[in-house]
């Protein structure tokens, strides 16, 4: 648990939340600032910053507790779709330094978000790309 | 495998893509259309339409090997952040019916994408969402 995370404080229940769901590994919450009714997020008690320092045995945990989660809110609040947003980063949109994600319900005729204009993959840069990446796992 | 899913094509190898890895599970690849440099795709080899479908031994491993991609994408691109997204259903935005994840690159200065007007939580509704979704659990 990391002192000055609130994220910690209310993974570890020391700081009131609207839980939904809570296990020795996870609390999950709903969003102050939702982007949509229902909105939740998934939060580990053992602090990460982000995707690059969680570990295998907690991340392996992460998308069937989204699933059930998804389930149980699509079932309580009759959304027609739901995302899944996890991000890494200022410059992605992370507020929070504690690793989180989200999972958002996505209703008829209901504002966009997670969306964006498809870019051209050049066949040059493609493969670069491609040749960088491999180099680097 | 299904027959008219084009992410089974390109997992199975049938339809040629930009394959930045691939295992017994899963195939990762450039997306075509994409929404920054680098954005990549990781494809179960099995067909699941989406996170109601995918079944828990395949979604354990998903988690993981993100990190595992993100980590190089990041040190092969420079890039300053990454999106993981997963979307659900028509109104989520997904438009193959194939279960896939999306790793995107974050740029300082990109464009923004993956983000939303954060709405208020009200303290009514909170209560009975809190409580449909615990009771649908």
């Amino acid at each position: 648990m990391k002192d000055d995370c609130i994220f910690c404080k209310i993974a570890a229940g020391q700081i009131p939340s609207a839980t939904l769901y809570e296990d020795g590994d996870f609390r999950v919450i709903l969003d102050l600032g939702p982007a949509a009714r229902g909105h939740a997020l998934i939060l580990p008690k053992e602090h990460f910053a982000d995707l690059s320092e969680i570990n295998d045995e907690t991340a392996e945990k992460v998308l069937p507790l989204a699933k059930k989660m998804s389930a149980a809110m699509t079932k309580a609040l009759g959304c027609a779709g739901m995302n899944l947003v996890q991000n890494n980063g200022e410059a992605a949109g992370q507020t929070v330094r504690h690793f989180h994600m989200h999972i958002i319900p996505r209703y008829e005729n209901g504002p966009k978000m997670v969306e964006w204009e498809p870019g051209k993959l050049e066949e040059a840069d493609k493969v670069q790309i491609v040749e960088a990446i491999k180099a680097a796992l």
